[in-house]
């Protein structure tokens, strides 16, 4: 057990909006609303997984919807608690603890302003090691757990919560009550165990974006390469270096699609590489030949300072570095790639690990 | 209180389904269900408004969505009970009754399944005296009561449970949802109690669907004229004759919208009616003059049987009557037809009483 205090969240929301691969909400906001609970309500306690009892309920709380208007309807923290307290109060069982979904910017550091306000500890896992844009696209799922009972709110006041049959559906219906809360809501959802969590869950995943964030604010501080930073601490590996040249961008379906196009830069000059992306950073195409693949992650770095930029934050003429990471084993099963593998998302390609496209 | 058997059903629906001006679902899948569930259960209690506790709790449960869907999905009923099972558990306090929240085919004779399988009564009143396409317009808006909690149930096994801030919120989120569970679902909503509805209700709604159903059956077994006799018993106007020659019809946002195109017969020969819909008649134009508009009832009969036509149902070639029918004072009323007049739904005309069109 640790405490998160008001310093650790700067680190964690950058190193998360790493990790978010360009989803999971602007870590901007994200770290002004856990410091602001924090300042409030006081640190809060970060458990490992083996601290957690079996019998322990750990429910994750997260906004959903197209980052795009995240950006523009910034939660004001009460529809997070409805959401929360409304799961609660469905399950009708003491809730031990809280945790992230995904990691991201937002949906990292959202956990631990419900975690301040609750004083219940939050948990050092999530269920991706990334981000990615459908409900249905945790480990819960490849263990069988249900999204269900979810409950959501919006910013006006209204709430629903939902039990589906399987994860998919519930992507279904919280997806279009989603888009009618005006194209964002709070959601909580994947109620689990600690013996659930312990077998499922991606581990220190909180403590990992943390260390991520000081690598790059040291790499700073001390003038050496922040890029290079992040590349050695994810072992990742550097897929392009350019100037982004044009973007694509339309929120639909509740998602924010579309591509960036980037033109070369330094030993990339006279290369050209494409960025598909829903929500988050599906696939990286380097002249006509895919470098990084969902379920991989694609961090967009700026050169200098490897700020992550996430897709709502692209824009035309910024140079940037594209580093792809390697995804958390499980994802790159069977089930797991028939969850979130290239095929999935529609693209006509088998996945291969970024290790062997890039290594 | 009296018992309602097998035998009143079959008057019931019929008379609903012409109180369902068009739309409230098809007579002939509400009977079966209401019918089995009476062979199943046994008979069902109807109470009058008067005999109902002021503190007693009733709650209306219906089928959502567009006709054109609920003919080809009919619910198998267990969703039913899944919407109200779930409401009930979730306001944690005794429900004393059941009722319908609108006359139409289906809608009027569905609580009674629900009321025969709980062995509950059913109260003898509605929320609108008629059928209206959405959520909001019902006597209980007019009056501050909200709909929600309310509960959804599919034929899948998914449900929701949504709050909202104001009933116009529940029909957005409500219909998005029944849209996701394939374009009908299984409802439960606006909890009352027996103080409330005293004052907002329609009172006798089911005994006068039944005397106009009755009126009817006796009408044909005597071979009198059976349309004159609906004309008579709900107090009606006849606004044509004729047949249909043109029919447009898409399902869209949830709805079963279209028109309808007849040409007159008998003493309306060389005339001609529109007739435009939203699951139920909105307005029926008679040579370029309004003659019926929402909220008065617009009922399509066959010409010589009286069989009301619901939308889904309206064919090429049928020869039908059209009569207009006065309908409650209440939607006479400014916040009445702020919630269901013409101008609602986008036609650019003052609702003007019935009896002063065509009296």
């Amino acid at each position: 057990m640790r405490m998160l205090t008001e310093q650790n969240i700067e680190d964690l929301a950058l190193g998360a909006a790493v990790l978010g691969t360009g989803g999971g909400g602007d870590p901007y906001i994200g770290k002004l609303m856990a410091q602001q609970a924090i300042r409030q309500y006081g640190p809060v306690r970060l458990l490992s997984l083996d601290e957690i009892d079996d019998d322990a309920l750990v429910v994750p709380a997260a906004m959903m919807g197209a980052p795009t208007v995240m950006i523009e309807k910034i939660p004001n923290g009460c529809e997070i608690m409805a959401a929360f307290n409304g799961l609660a109060n469905y399950i009708g069982k003491p809730i031990s603890a809280v945790m992230s979904i995904e990691a991201g910017g937002l949906n990292s550091v959202m956990p631990i302003s419900v975690a301040a306000s609750t004083n219940l500890p939050l948990v050092d896992c999530d269920g991706m090691g990334r981000a990615f844009p459908e409900i249905q696209m945790v480990t819960h799922t490849i263990f069988g757990v249900s999204a269900t009972p979810m409950a959501m709110a919006d910013e006006k006041g209204n709430t629903a919560l939902i039990n589906t049959i399987n994860n998919r559906w519930t992507e279904r219906l919280a997806r279009s009550i989603t888009i009618d809360m005006g194209g964002s809501a709070l959601i909580a959802l994947y109620a689990a165990t600690g013996r659930q969590l312990k077998e499922l869950a991606v581990r220190g995943t909180m403590t990992y974006a943390e260390e991520i964030g000081r690598t790059v604010r040291r790499a700073r501080a001390q003038e050496s390469n922040p890029v290079e930073a992040i590349r050695q601490v994810t072992k990742g590996f550097l897929a392009f270096k350019g100037k982004i040249v044009d973007l694509q961008r339309r929120t639909e379906g509740g998602f924010a699609r579309g591509a960036a196009y980037l033109d070369g830069l330094d030993e990339y000059t006279g290369s050209k590489l494409e960025i598909n992306f829903q929500n988050e950073h599906l696939v990286a195409i380097r002249d006509g030949k895919y470098v990084v693949t969902v379920p991989d992650l694609i961090a967009i770095l700026d050169v200098d300072t490897a700020e992550p930029i996430t897709t709502e934050a692209l824009r035309y003429g910024f140079r940037v570095a594209v580093i792809g990471i390697p995804c958390d084993a499980r994802w790159r099963t069977p089930k797991g790639l028939e969850l979130v593998g290239p095929r999935y998302f529609g693209y006509d390609v088998d996945y291969v690990p970024v290790e062997q496209l890039l290594g």
